[in-house]
């Protein structure tokens, strides 16, 4: 099988990569415009001969389809993955995630690619009513234009399904954790803590609940939904039966520091506008299909930390 | 107040556009490229001291915020409202409803105006479970290209509310029918039988279930939400308390034209790909303000007929 995979030098999509390129079976074509992917990230895979990597932009159109060629199934994981800073360039989800997820869909009806795996986010639920929040909680409203693009890209994606015969498949995550994951708290507490470990400033009160599940659980998840579920549209949950406290989540990762910081708050009960304060999935749907987690958050939060430390080299890395 | 109605020339932005204006204390801009608007619709507001025209795309942001100076609540009705032809344009949606609707949110932002009106559509629950369908249904799988443009509407919106302090009032609604309508069944079959009053030909079995609500009602709704609700998103279905079979229209369009026309149907529940049989949204949010229909779904097709009848030069415009 050939995989076709956007973002395929960021978090998810090197992960996923490596994953694919175990099995001898695979080839993967990775398509990245190294806005935020990095080539260090596909050191492994570039010494195999079943990879090729096209460095491109999903808003070119044209190259998008050049490169899909030959391929089977796509992995879109390319998104402007930066929640927070929606609202002071509010065009980016836009074009990064709803106008590029377009093209991605039009790239593969051009070459009759009919199957795809994409990666939503649980932000679409907005602050559910419902907790843990099931597929098919109350329709949602927004909150943040992250989520809401995600959102247009989830209906893109059923309205090909329909449409033009695809097979999607949508993961709702909650927040990641794991090896070269350079977003999120764990990051931002980790590279502060190198720079000061006496002291930790932390946005809300810490008591914002928060769920994760660590990439390499996510990806099992993906990988059994998308080889076992055969619906037009394929819409599944992806996180851990469990959740613990932004606080929590701090203590361990000092404890693996090895470091006591003075914690001081900002307050309130989100860490910034749009912030959900508890996202937290109902995941028997995927857990149905035989899948669970192997690591707990804890440990996610832990192979987190450590491969920063052994990786310091991503603090200095401005995207 | 002064409104600024993209979409102005159009059905529902020329006949709110008119309402607007019978109020002596209301200022309207209208702007419309005249892709699908007509001219023809404005004549009474022309003559109005206190309305004014700009010939303009949605497309073009620039132009847009320059026009919208000056104004206090926006209408934004500008959309690519063909449903049923999606397939063979796809970018036609993402352009003229995703992207338009966040250039008319940017140009609001840039002019400090935080108050906007948007209509969605029914549509976005796609094959609903629950029927009649309230706002909150479950969360719905998207079905058309046009739904899911509508719902990356939506979720702009909400999005802009929260981050943005904008105050948005999303209307989804049943089809609509009534004076300068120039889509959907009523037209079709108008159209079909003034060239051949003793044929027609129906997409689908012709029992597909179908709601309709009349412009005047419509607008009414519209008016009662947006002047009495204060949330920052505000979502209300508008519809009628019932339902008919395109046979029970295709009985009365018939009757009113004085028509007995053979039918010969393509036969299957669907008229086309993505199209929906049986849209009836539960109402009774809207109505819980007070509001209620003025006129039957058998009245709405009857005026809809007359005015047809009485401006048959529609019957020839090409959009």
């Amino acid at each position: 099988m050939k995989y076709f995979v956007t973002g395929g030098a960021g978090f998810i999509g090197s992960n996923m990569t490596d994953r694919l390129l175990s099995e001898p079976e695979n080839e993967v074509v990775v398509y990245d415009n190294f806005s935020t992917g990095r080539r260090e990230f596909l050191t492994e895979a570039t010494r195999n001969p079943r990879f090729t990597l096209i460095e491109g932009d999903t808003l070119n159109l044209e190259r998008l389809t050049k490169s899909m060629e030959g391929c089977d199934f796509v992995f879109h994981f390319a998104a402007n993955a930066d929640v927070r800073m929606g609202l002071e360039h509010p065009k980016k989800d836009l074009e990064q995630n709803t106008i590029a997820t377009f093209n991605v869909l039009e790239a593969m009806r051009a070459n009759g690619i009919k199957r795809i795996g994409f990666s939503s986010t649980g932000s679409v639920y907005g602050e559910a009513e419902v907790i843990p929040t099931p597929e098919d909680a109350p329709f949602p409203v927004q909150t943040s234009l992250y989520a809401a693009s995600k959102l247009a890209c989830e209906g893109l994606l059923a309205a090909y399904a329909e449409g033009y015969d695809f097979k999607v498949y949508i993961f709702r995550f909650v927040s990641l954790l794991g090896e070269r994951y350079t977003h999120g708290h764990v990051f931002d507490f980790c590279k502060s803590l190198k720079k000061d470990p006496k002291h930790l400033h932390i946005l809300g009160n810490g008591r914002q609940r928060k769920s994760y599940i660590y990439i390499k659980d996510c990806l099992e998840a993906i990988l059994t939904v998308v080889r076992n579920c055969d619906e037009k549209v394929n819409i599944y949950n992806l996180g851990t039966d469990d959740y613990c406290e932004v606080n929590d989540s701090v203590g361990w990762i000092s404890e693996k520091l090895g470091v006591s910081p003075k914690l001081t708050y900002a307050g309130g009960e989100r860490g910034w506008i749009g912030d959900n304060p508890f996202i937290y999935l109902d995941t028997k749907k995927v857990r149905s299909l035989g899948w669970e987690t192997k690591y707990t958050i804890r440990d996610g939060v832990e192979k987190t930390v450590e491969w920063l430390t052994e990786n310091e080299w991503v603090f200095n890395v401005r995207d």
